[in-house]
């Protein structure tokens, strides 16, 4: 038995900042003691002094490897893991996809056969449903078992993973049901697309124009929309990726209805912009996602969602595709670009900025990057936390160091960065999963295959 | 040339209340005058002491005629317009309907036809668009020019009138561009199907259901949405019939944004309840229409937004169908009963009830229920008002007389009434259409015929 | 008897716009008629052709020879109402004050003296109560049975005009109780006071610092203050000279509440801003008044208020002080700066203005100027319409002639002009007063003491 | 040195529920650990299986001894904190009185005198300024130093207590300056007084009348002005027993805009209602406390308030006064009634009740009883968590046993409970105050003197 010690270290979790050494076994956290009150041996020692000891991050929108638009997410399962421990995450949320006429079942089986022995974290799965009809419905409870306990649907991406209101009403009230939650893509798909051939027709195909016509009024009917869907439902909702002001609004408005409606917004949407996405030379093209990036204005509105607990997550929506020869697919028409940034490597350190900037206190950067996402997807108190019997998912963190975010040094498996040259305060130095070292004093010594899948239980959020 | 001098009455419109002499050429008013001050002489002479002299009703939702569920509203032109006249309302706009494949033009045709010779006072129309289309979308300025300047789409119904979001969005950005105005039928049809089949599943079959499955939250999720998409085609908006509290609230809420979003409602929204659908022996489904009728407590909500002008029209929505033979259809499956009530017969009385009970003030009675009708489709000022050079559309009023509102008494084609045995007070005692004598001291001596179609002009509400 | 017809012009009311001939006998109109389908004979006729022919406005909102800070409001009762005709105002409703510990009808004598024999249009006298005390209390039914039906408080001001959270509660009380309405001047004064002591203390003294003091927040907090102390008294509210996008905001959230709660704004909101304060050289002292001018962009919100109707009326709260010798005694201590503006000559016309710029339509323009400020003080339909019946205060108004507005030309007793400069289409081109002629196209003809003192009715805003 | 260890008990904070043995060491935590991990030796084994163990409640409101009325709070230091430790709450924050024309420091020494040498548990001062003056404005940052870090102010009892808005203002902005924070009794006591002289007048004397004229607008009015004076000061507020629907409403707007305005609730807003200030021959007294207890549909607003983080905290104002001899000064006035109940001893079990209700989760509990309020007044982390280094304050609580509350079997010093005869299912069993056991399986073992006092922090809620 390998038997850990951190020592010297400022923890840091949702509730509690305490000086405390951390002693591990077996792959959890054993113990908690006031410095040097315990007279602890351990294999290995690692001194955290100066340092901040956290719970691993816990990313809970990522698709590695995802099929989109006729190519492919470029990140593997272990390429996108291991870039998710350089950056201080050691669980991942990925979504399984149920190819249409199929059983959600063979989704699954498809993508946990592709994260397999590949993963150098922890990692489960939400499933992604293409099709809501009477055998998908039946089979929830079974996912739910099996431990994938969230559902994802589209109100965008009609004739692709579009599903209509009636799907989506009859998908709630089976999740309502059975303790699944249902995770939207929340934007009126069927008018975005009137406007995309619109603008197409004009001569409009310049990636900035992805963002004009995706409008904010059209991400927020679609919130409100889910909203009322689940409340006929009498269901929880988690809608991702947030960008919207327009749509925080009717978050905070669920919010102060006391509704089960939970928000996650991206670190896209808190650092760029429609600037980006007006990058010349197509360069736009690196920063086309869906929702999309909105004006700058709506950072602060997601900010303020952040801090007053109308957004609760900070997820990455993982899912890169190269510039060369992907993002390029979309050269004369913004709606063939691959939609989607990387960013499963930066979020930690990218909330931790925000910590610097003042956005949030440190400890509102451990809850929404760690606790409450690993509660909201039935993971706690195994991850996302650092108490005495929780897996030994832990990061020491340097909060003094700076780092340039490059593609230069990331680890993803993408030729650009999102935040290409931009300086950040702080920076992981070690990681741990289940209390094997996977990243130490930087340098990676994890190996693919240690990553477990992860059977989830139902969200911890509710009641 | 008949000349006609109405006497002595008080003279109310949407601004004043004045005691005046009204005086009658050539089917206009051309002159009102201080009582008595003026020496003219007349041919007729209609001594209205002690009445009012009001302007006849204008009702912009009536459907004559309409094919529905397998059958007809059971008023005729003839029938429908010769009760409206009883009833103190001297305009009605109909809905031609668009048969799906066929033009617009098609539609308005065989809709002219059914009236044409047939109508008692004044008529005009709206057009339903079934198929909203390359070839309808272009058809619509044509309509505009041609008189019919509003095109009513459908949120509800699928497979049968229901428009897609994005048939929504192209023909508001059309009637945005061409000053048209888009009326909506504001219920998330989709989502009302499947708690429809789930109701009948469960062997909830009466009448009583209709109003559960349409819920109040899919009339205001539906409300929002349309304001949304009216938002971004940058087009107004007109909701018919609404009735749900929720649904005001979006109203309110568009209007403190100064939006060109307006607001309708009906008598028996605010006059019946849920409890009239509950009622046993099948007799709930005299009251089937949709919108739904809603509980009790949405009707002060409604009373509200007519006092905050958060609505601002009053029609009937008059769809009449017997209870016998036809209503029945739907025995042992609400969702079969026609949707419909009869009441152009009834609104002007009813309004001038809700003046005596207080909810409203005489003027604010003349202008939901006559002023801005008119001029929200363009037909002011030759509707909706008495002032030099309108319409000698005119009501005498007699607000202190009394009546009971019964199938026994009323003139509509329908075999019962939906406020049977309602004392009110108030009643209609002669009708001018153009300065013709429609109905003399409660007796009907119009003729079918003596009605004109009237070409609209746009709304008048804007800017 | 002189009589009097006015022919050809576009007759503009609260509710209709229609060409008509209007016959004035006996100082009020007896008649309109469609053009020349009546043989009218008069003794004088006035051709409107291309002309509207609109009410007189109604100002309710004036300080005539007002004793302020040591000073007194530079235009007397003679000087002001001559330039309101001027300015196409054919009623004022100015302010009696009560001195602290005199009765109130010993301030309404002392007024009534002022006005009487010197005005040039009607007059009616709302009552400022220093005040309220059990003697004050008790009067209030008094002065509303005189036809002093209003009453207005001050939460600015304390050691003057302020009255306390009680002594307003105890006046609401009695004005919900006897149909008298509250007037209120809504801006925390304590909290101000506050403020200001401390920019004096900075050596913060320029006239700009006036705006800085009065915070929009103050105000929409004694804005929502007075509303929920209305509420508690069971009275309705009229809030005088609306200035803050907050307070408009604290309005509409009444309104939504069907509250009998009104609003009011005056043209140097919807016109000026700070930066008109701003301007150097200690001119920014022509706009000091209070509520204090704001940022520009709290215009929008002023206008947007209007065309809801969450405000109701614009008066011009005309209170005149000369720059030289009056304002000037604020050089060097902004809170010396005797607090009005010039106006009551340039509403109309602004206003105008106003719906040649496409913020409000020709019948809002005179809804807000002339109609509902009639009804909301009891002078309805006396003053504020043209009807059978009505008074005779008609004014012949030119929209397409141009004018600049500049102390060079106007009629106001003050040596400034806040629009100097200033160009604006339409003009006043002849003005009656009871059927007579009071300016004759651009020409004064009128009177000192032609206009007589109004006895008001009760609020018929209400119910 | 005793060493004490916890063993097998559910550890419960705010933001982790885990099984763990807990070590105390020198009156602190000084580890935890996965149950039977570590071979710990301890001088005092509690065996905590089936039971929670949770950090010592923390009750921000307390009013020993308070002088009010004419008579003093029946509790003394010494009563009321072994109450508190039987109530499993191990902290009070309590409020120091400064009389009017003393100093701040002089009403800090006196209200130290009481408490020194008499508390059972740690406590703590706030400081009530009676009179916020330039003196007392100076001694503000010399209280802050001094660990009296909180001030609060009356806009209730005028002659009293009550501050104007300019002092309040002028308080703020020394708070915000300094990093005091403000507590606000948030009641517009000038309305109210006019209220209640109204009501002795028309002869309602009974303690009910106390709820009807400390109306809930007259709450919520004064919480907005409280919330726009923070934000014109740019400080934060703390208001205390918010009571009414219509306060949490201002405050949740307050927190959907991101400002630092937190509030408190009270167990007995919670629980009771004006059905119990209603009850007959003059028992209604005993539940007289300000703000009032509201009707009962004011709870749901209260627990969403909690649920949604619109509410923080949750104190006692505990303030009790015998029903024999103090509460019946009241008799025939109810103004005369001393304000106040009892409750310290029982705000911890109710809490959990609503654990058991499903009002609030284990870890909200927690939170609104223990971390928040210890985070709010600047004593974290020694107070309010479990966690290394902090405050051995730990409760062993049984949560299945069940107890019966009543004046019989409480410790509070005061002749009556307001939950006479209510069951709740929850106990505490065992309290230990900085290590020592107070209260050993339901046997006191404390000791007068024990407590001390403790210096604070500022508020560390804040950015």
């Amino acid at each position: 038995m390998v038997r850990t010690l951190i020592t010297g270290g400022l923890v840091i979790t949702a509730a509690d900042e305490v000086h405390a050494d951390v002693l591990i076994e077996h792959g959890r956290v054993v113990a908690l003691a006031a410095p040097g009150t315990q007279n602890w041996t351990a294999d290995r020692v690692i001194d955290a002094s100066r340092k901040y000891v956290i719970p691993g991050g816990v990313d809970a929108h990522t698709h590695m490897e995802l099929p989109f638009g006729g190519t492919f997410a470029s990140d593997t399962f272990e390429t996108g893991t291991r870039a998710a421990a350089w950056g201080g995450t050691t669980t991942i949320v990925d979504f399984a996809v149920q190819s249409r006429g199929q059983a959600l079942r063979a989704g699954l089986d498809a993508w946990m056969e592709k994260a397999d022995g590949n993963c150098a974290i922890d990692y489960a799965f939400h499933m992604i449903m293409s099709d809501v009809n009477e055998a998908t419905l039946r089979e929830m409870p079974k996912l739910v078992e099996a431990g994938v306990s969230s559902f994802k649907l589209f109100m965008a991406y009609p004739g692709v993973f579009y599903s209509d209101d009636g799907q989506i009403l009859r998908a709630m009230q089976v999740a309502g049901d059975t303790g699944g939650l249902i995770m939207m893509h929340a934007e009126n798909g069927i008018a975005i697309d009137v406007l995309v051939e619109q603008a197409l027709a004009r001569g409009e195909t310049d990636p900035r124009y992805h963002g004009e016509v995706r409008k904010a009024l059209l991400e927020a009917e679609a919130t409100h929309r889910a909203i009322q869907l689940a409340r006929v439902a009498g269901s929880p909702l988690y809608v991702v990726h947030v960008s919207a002001e327009e749509a925080v609004a009717q978050l905070a408005a669920a919010r102060d209805m006391d509704l089960p409606v939970f928000g996650e917004t991206c670190p896209q949407y808190l650092f760029l912009s429609t600037d980006n996405l007006a990058e010349p030379d197509f360069e736009g093209a690196k920063y086309v996602c869906s929702t999309p990036l909105r004006p700058k204005e709506h950072q602060a509105a997601l900010w303020r969602g952040l801090r007053t607990n109308d957004l609760q997550v900070v997820s990455t929506d993982h899912c890169p595709f190269c510039f060369s020869g992907q993002k390029e697919l979309g050269r004369g028409d913004f709606s063939k670009i691959p939609n989607g940034l990387p960013g499963v490597e930066n979020r930690m350190d990218l909330l931790h900025q925000a910590v610097v900037d003042g956005h949030i206190s440190r400890r509102r950067w451990i809850e929404i990057a760690c606790a409450t996402p690993a509660r909201m997807f039935g993971l706690s108190p195994r991850k996302g936390t650092i108490a005495p019997g929780s897996d030994a998912d832990v990061v020491i963190y340097d909060p003094h160091a700076t780092q340039v975010l490059s593609a230069e040094t990331h680890h993803m498996n993408v030729d650009y960065s999102a935040y290409e040259g931009k300086t950040v305060t702080g920076r992981v130095e070690t990681v741990l999963s289940r209390g094997e070292v996977v990243v130490d004093r930087r340098e990676y010594v994890g190996r693919a295959g240690h990553g477990a899948f992860l059977p989830r239980g139902l969200c911890q959020y509710l009641g």
